[in-house]
């Protein structure tokens, strides 16, 4: 148990600068309808104007501006009410000098008319004369075509996340099949001599298999899909099938290697020695997370192995600064879009670093008065609860003393995107 | 078309004070695999501690603390070596004064000892005789029975939202099953003649069902679960029927009401007159979004139907301030979960505010050196681009004439919570 090996600890960047080398997921055609959060696995442009036509934005009447020029309450200007043009059709009849239709919010203009007047500044009297007591300027109350989205205009690139409101331009559009990236298969093994199915109670020294749920649900939140594996023995044979069936058909390997020396040497073999693989990273300047692993499965289409440490919280912050840019870059989310949202806070206490790491600290959001607290929440990493409590972690750079109380520190926050 | 109804407009927080008058939706049990982001129906206590047992939060050696005290590199403390302990077991055997046991992270301490030496600050010696040269405190590199969790501690209420960690700590406790509040089932109907199904190229007058879209992703995003019912022609019996049959099994109705006044009317109409149903709001104080609509549909259980304005903006802003702590109302949450993330940026520009109404707008972030900035994306609320362009939404408070360029404003950022 002494012979530790020596790690050459690679920074944060160093690693994330290896994803390039796993290409992105393949596409699939979905409905527009179960697009949320899904990535464009091409660029669109838009296929046609929207609106498709000069349309009313009030309520009121579709006049030529400059048959309103000059009008106020004193020396109002009269039209002709000629009928109302109606929704979802267009105009029977156009608008001729001194003639208007009444046209309800939504609505196509006639020819001839390029504004609309708003009801509250009309009256209509007997014999269908319209009373306009303010004048509008051309284009005043309507969209023009194309005003929303012209066609042939570029609208998203390959790469983008879609939310609510890309998918009402897309529905506006008629866009009703796309083509995204599939979302990543992410396989969770667990190993560890220790490690029990949840159902089962723990003899002394056993723990249940928490770490691949933890997993399981980042995965989730960051737009993969997570399969459970199972727990794997320490067995060097049984190790090395279970890596490989889940190479063959999951496009992430995550496993959690065991908590003691013993069983990541065991898990690092069976990695290594498994035809194709390379190993590219054993070990990172990161705290918590220093022992992790990152290799290569697979010589014509490799793919990537995460191994996690042990400790519940070590395991979820290496998820969260490296495991979540390596499902971003797999699901084909543009360079960038890896990170979570982030925040500014006030560092409420202190905070030393760790020498020669990337630190993580947990913290919790505390607003008071004007001032968003960012409070510590300290605790061995063995722990699941300082999680439980935090909202994010805030990081002390690489060669930072540590960080001072007041100071405004970045809070990279839980969650998804 | 003049006969405008007066609107009483009621505020946000009046609309919202409305919201208990419905209950939360009913629970059901699900798999802890398929937790994340639903909302617990009831309070948990933690079954056992967790951990377990006496832990090793380090790879050395267990011993007695005590038998460490004075322990250096000049002067080191010599114990015997008495084997192992096993991962996943409990020690074979127990310490005695000047004894030690090799334990693994992870494993269950030994009786007698409580405290870990690390490897770093030992060496063995032939004849099984470990030196130490540097002294431990009792509970050093050990986690505590019941130190992440205590058997019979409060440790989630009823409301919560389960997030990663939360899951994490329920897999350590064994619940594989939890009771949750259901989905919240959400209809979704839209009227006016105007609208056409997304398939269908628009003839001139025609727009596509965009709406509908938009509040199906924000109502998946927030946690509920979207039915669209398709558009219901603007005819005073089929908007009943469609209403009554989305009352029966729905949990929350929406309907986009069509954009003309006339529309609306008769949507009114159609809402008005079914059986138990109660009109509670016409006109909300919000810019944009005032003609918008909450009624209480059925005597016995009553359900909230939310009358979308038929500009885009105005409904997915409407679906932001109001659909949402709605739907968080129904899906159990705790008052306050209601609102999104929020964050803090510097605003870009003078912003007017509109009298009488709290008002709303539309902003990018654009990070710059140490400053966040909030740009407002104006446009005719109208266009669903501005929206596309946009991360959230600052609010010109009720009564304020506006805000000036450089004031640090809350930002409501879109998404999920």
């Amino acid at each position: 148990m002494n012979n530790l090996e020596f790690f050459r600890l690679k920074t944060r960047e160093e690693v994330v600068a290896l994803y390039p080398r796993f290409a992105p997921v393949g596409e699939e055609q979905i409905e527009l309808s179960a697009a949320l959060g899904r990535v464009l696995a091409v660029s669109i442009a838009a296929p046609e104007d929207v609106p498709a036509f000069l349309r009313a934005s009030m309520d009121g009447y579709a006049v030529a501006a400059k048959d309103t020029f000059g009008a106020s309450v004193g020396t109002p200007q009269y039209l002709e009410i000629k009928g109302e043009v109606p929704m979802g059709a267009a105009p029977a009849r156009s608008v001729s000098p001194g003639e208007t239709l009444r046209v309800p919010t939504g609505a196509m203009l006639p020819p001839g008319a390029d504004a609309v007047v708003m009801v509250e500044y009309t009256a209509e009297h007997e014999g269908g004369t319209l009373e306009v007591r303010r004048p509008v300027a051309p284009g005043e109350n309507v969209l023009h075509p194309g005003e929303d989205v012209a066609r042939g205009e570029a609208l998203f690139l390959a790469g983008s996340l879609l939310r609510p409101q890309e998918i009402g331009l897309l529905a506006a559009l008629g866009c009703t099949r796309l083509t995204v990236y599939r979302k990543p298969r992410v396989a969770i093994l667990s190993s560890g001599d220790e490690i029990i199915p949840l159902k089962q109670q723990p003899a002394p020294g056993q723990v249940r298999d928490s770490n691949a749920y933890l997993a399981l649900a980042q995965v989730a939140q960051w737009g993969g899909v997570p399969q459970l594996r199972g727990i794997i023995p320490d067995d060097y044979a049984a190790l090395q099938a279970a890596l490989a069936a889940a190479a063959a058909d999951a496009d992430l390997i995550l496993i959690s290697g065991g908590s003691s020396v013993g069983a990541r040497d065991l898990t690092l073999s069976a990695i290594r020695d498994l035809p194709g693989a390379a190993l590219l990273v054993h070990g990172v300047a990161i705290r918590p997370g220093k022992p992790t692993i990152l290799a290569s499965l697979g010589a014509a289409a490799p793919k990537p192995l995460l191994g996690l440490p042990g400790h519940p919280a070590s395991a979820a912050v290496v998820m969260e600064v490296l495991g979540r840019p390596l499902l971003a870059r797999l699901s084909g989310r543009e360079t960038g879009a890896a990170w979570g949202r982030t925040m500014t806070a006030a560092l409420s206490r202190n905070l030393a670093g760790a020498s020669g790491r990337e630190d993580y600290v947990r913290v919790r959001l505390r607003p008071e008065g004007e001032t968003l607290w960012a409070d510590p929440v300290l605790g061995p990493s063995g722990l699941l609860s300082p999680l439980v409590k935090s909202d994010g972690l805030v990081m002390i750079p690489l060669g930072l003393e540590g960080l001072c109380k007041g100071e405004a520190v970045t809070v990279r926050l839980f969650g998804g995107s």
